[in-house]
């Protein structure tokens, strides 16, 4: 049997958008209520409650009512202007284009680049800072999804709070997949969503800034206002008293508060742990079936998604879609510079469950030899399964 | 019995967000697909396909992934740039509003405003265009929601074309509850969203570019793009061949779907023949009893909302609060100019149903009793059930 | 306009089966769990006793998996043996109804039936149960729905018990919609389900059985067992320890679960509360239009359902058909010997909000009128209003 | 990590309930209708119309409102009278589970009864036959879901027909999953259901009777009528023109809708298809591990339910146990005479996927070797995968 393009596949294991948790689905589906409503505006700062206590912030975030590019688009419009100078920080794709939008708003753009299989090392940006005293905004990616890397912003955070800087952190795709927290990095802007390892849909930017990013952003007369693309405007939104600058993507919020409830109460430790532990064990099965981690090393290898080197001669394209042919299970490719040279495994949110680096690892080693690798998936399966073992 | 804040009122009638319908609701719910699984790419262009058959377009339509604010935003900053010529028709604070957009895009703006309780008569635009013949631009409000008026955007169409000038139509709270298409106001910009008489939440815009706009945006270096306000970007996204700019609102899209398909298949003269008769009632009712419609005269009344005058010595907002509390009925105050001078009963999508104007008229009628009026509701009922029997 | 026959009316107000809770409909499609899963063993111990809660009962109560009529099948199958003489109570359809389950397993059947627009008196069981000793099991309809009526259970069960018979009652269409519970009447089984005022859909019993009444069906050798007609098979199931007799529906639990967490939750005096308001302000709007309730006195008038006689000359079916057609207001005609006498209206679980009367009332004049009466509807609704603000 | 009790578990592979498709969990949320609404009945009839194609029925099926025990109990006690002599073909616990019923109608049982791994030889049917010709009604599961094991029912019916028998038959959970139809089999009851292989939840029977057993249930002065028992009181249900004996499950009813469209539409032969490879590439798996398949030979193994004999020393509950809380999957233990004896992995609806044979066969080779044995799971996975790749 083939699985049809038209066909929804078994399982998507991939780096998002990933499947809802079936309670977050059905959360969408609540009464759309009237935004000036007073049990939606109770509700809107019950959730943004939910939020604050899952982010572990001191202060309010924010949620702007697009998909986290919207965060982040909005961080460079309103956070940097024309006499900042910016260091950012690219190990990988979308590291390096968060440097495009920080461009557009300041033309003096430092950057620290490593091959995008590597992190940033944070000596590197202690180096770059004591150089450069004048950068005033740093800018890093978390997890940098199209290589499935992290890198160490708690560390880097110190640093540039040491130097007095700003810190934009895009924690999209690493946020309630690990331990990681705005103020843990000390971060200015931090951005991210409920789209990944929230389990929810993508349509919402959840977002902190730092009481002096406020102080900032409202001294900055080019940040946008009356627009869809400002922070500024929905400073006080949270509250129940403070209308909404234009219409709140109502379902989306009814999605948020059920993934919100479900982080919380399953515990994020417990969520965190079930991340860690589906990357490890792929990453094991990987290596014992004869694949290549993207990843310089495991050390910087992301829990939320396992990138896996395309072997030589083999078409990546051609190899994902025989994974949704013959198994129902679809990965994502890389983007940009990583397209067509591995094959992303995602572990988020519902996906996030060590069965599902078994199906992963059979569906591509199967895939792999389809395109006349010879791989011992069993090999593979059995040292995930010994992974999970060890931790039962 | 008094509703409380916290509880979910009984019937909500505002001129939107409004409930969705039952079934866009469970289709919001639907399985979340990766958004280059090619199912979903298949989706997405089924859905634009309906969306262009809803809009009876000859071209493809393009859906952003916010809600219609975005839309008028980005038709701003992607078709007005500094050497063009601006005329704003304002019969409202939508309409005016309009124009703070397109002054930040181009200096020169022209402004025909009227009492915003009156639409924009076809020949004072005509003759502003024929002595203003450097006019490039026309930008006006189909239905300025927060007076409940229309305007006559196909006359003023056909004039703005006979001028060569480009037409931005702001319909987002009359398409679908009225016959209004794009390419019969020959606009070049039109823009909606699921949110109103479609019966969908908030959190999409849903717009056309005639042929020429595309020509012209692209022409203009300073329109978006790379940006969530660029409509550029996503010329080409319906296609299933093309990647998406960024990750679209999978579950809004799912709720579209559904919506385009109740509106088409309950057949669109149906639809829009049940919102007017809606309105109709309302505003037979409410004269009866002895209210003030706003509009000037009932022929600019709108089809989809109707303003009720705030009687003199009555406090709209406490007026509001009352039908809520005592009915579980919410309506919508007004906006900007028009706040307190007007309560707004919505009829869109799942409330354009006659027996809401019974509703409607009860509560509205009961809560302005409660703050003292001496209104009688029985006349009002009996009105509006006069109209809705006369239909049958 | 005229609303098809095939497509979903706008308001369905009848004695059941009513649109479920929102939140229940959303509750029927969570996971579908193995019944010999854990969770689930542990999700229905939990929702045995959230049903103990919510009917005050002091042993856990036994669900059965389908609609009430099986229960009340079952109880008479499994209570009654051939010895027993039964006194059946019937001051409608289904209190005569049951008489007939009754004496298929019992010859010896005694009746006390009052004309079927009024209520048991009290008295009258009192006295036949002196003048038969031999009384060993009474049976009584507390809210007999194709009448509108509700019977004294309270009162009658005090007398029972002196008398030391058994009683069972079929609070079907009561429980959850007033003051009733099992304890309160003292009934040995008591049948009710989440279909009508708990807002739920029809497919499940919901029941209680007395300590001594679970002996006697322990001693009844003829009471079923291996069948799906036995209650004996059920008594441990609520128990996680213990398996299920055969699967339970899943779905319908989970409807069950989310609806009595509203019912608990919003309280059960505010619940009471709105359905006695609703149905107290259609009987004064009613009266007041001109119409009759069916019942001989508001006392025992259902808070739950108001019965309304048709008018002389009337076709009853035309009438609702007038109703659904113009309104797209469904309400249900009578049963059996109450078929074409009267319509009934019902205030059940999301029905039962006073605003709801207000759309009653006006379909059911609208329609009389359509029928050819004379009705004065905004009288009706002036009345309605009238109950309802002295209520707020 | 360990998966607790209490927690939903991350795949059900049981043999059912299991859990729904997706869009028949949506489906189940639907409006609920009032079951004399227009819209209901002819919803219900079309619904009855779709159960007719998916079974190849020449008459309407019939849906009785309680999960298929119901069914089968109702069979016995419509078509079995006392003056009968009822042959029961027993190859499993189920099947001779039936004899106990057939038993309560008639005294005359005769049974064909071979070990609960080993399939009814037709050709003992016909020798019984022929050694009994007083035989009136013989009975046979097809899917003997306690043992995975399959009855060659279109060759039993045929000597059943050639008597002039009528027949029986269970196909509770096999219809859907593999090419069966009561015609096929010349049933003159066969009793089906939606949760198993259709995909959704239990708490519906679906049965077809023939126009001969029509006839015979209506002479049998004992079938039940009037009763949650009765056939013939739903003859006629189907039609929008007659009313329901009780209220049906509506909520059961819209996700029978969905299930049977999901059915249709993807083509019953390609649904079969995947059940089938799902099964086979199980037992592939399985034996290439070390362990044994219950069936007594490949060709009577059931594709929709693989049995695993429990090897010698293991705890089959503790090992079910180690499978749901190291790797989430859940699986069914026997039933009666096969409890503890095998473990089951239901392939059935939504979880006949291949891919799911490869997390059963992990999740259960793991939970073999915690509790001590020494099975390669590699080698089982590579097998299945062989498999499931030789179908590409």
């Amino acid at each position: 049997m083939r699985y049809p393009d038209h066909a929804e596949p078994v399982i998507t294991l991939t780096a998002g958008p990933v499947n809802a948790y079936p309670d977050v689905l059905r959360g969408l589906g609540r009464t759309v209520l009237y935004d000036y409503d007073p049990a939606f505006q109770l509700f809107y700062e019950k959730v943004i409650g939910k939020a604050q206590k899952a982010m572990r912030l001191s202060n309010k975030p924010v949620v702007l009512h697009g998909e986290p590019v919207m965060g982040l688009e909005a961080a460079a419009a309103s956070l940097i202007s024309k006499d900042d100078v910016v260091l950012n920080l690219a190990s990988g794709v979308y590291g390096k284009g968060f440097g495009y939008w920080a461009k557009r708003y300041s033309p003096n753009l430092l950057e620290i680049e490593v091959p995008y299989n590597e992190a940033i090392d944070p000596q590197s940006v202690a180096d770059m800072l004591k150089a450069h005293p004048e950068i005033t905004i740093v800018s890093v990616c978390h997890h940098d999804t199209p290589s499935g890397t992290i890198n160490p912003i708690d560390e880097i955070g110190a640093i540039v709070a040491a130097h007095g800087g700003y810190l934009i952190v895009d924690a999209v795709s690493s946020f309630g997949g690990m331990k990681t927290h705005p103020e843990d990095c000390k971060a200015d802007i931090y951005v991210t969503g409920p789209n990944k390892c929230l389990g929810a849909p993508p349509g919402l930017t959840l977002m902190s800034v730092s009481d002096r990013a406020w102080e900032r952003m409202k001294a900055n007369g080019a940040a946008p206002r009356a627009s869809v693309l400002s922070i500024l405007d929905w400073e006080h939104a949270w509250s129940k008293e403070k209308p909404f600058p234009f219409t709140p993507s109502v379902a989306e919020m009814n999605g948020l508060d059920v993934a919100l409830d479900l982080y919380l109460n399953e515990g994020p430790e417990a969520v965190w742990a079930r991340h860690a532990l589906t990357a490890k064990a792929t990453r094991a099965g990987a290596k014992a079936m004869g694949l290549s981690i993207w990843a310089a090393n495991e050390k910087i290898a992301s829990p939320t998604t396992t990138a896996i080197r395309t072997p030589e001669g083999v078409d990546e394209k051609a190899l994902r879609q025989a994974a949704r042919e013959r198994y129902g299970v679809v990965f994502s490719s890389g983007r940009g510079e990583t397209l067509g040279k591995l094959t992303r495994i995602g572990h988020m949110g519902p996906t996030a469950q060590p069965i599902y680096a078994i199906a992963a690892l059979t569906a591509l080693g199967g895939a792999m030899n389809a395109a006349g690798q010879k791989l011992q998936v069993g090999k593979g399966v059995e040292a995930a399964l010994a992974v999970i073992d060890a931790d039962a």
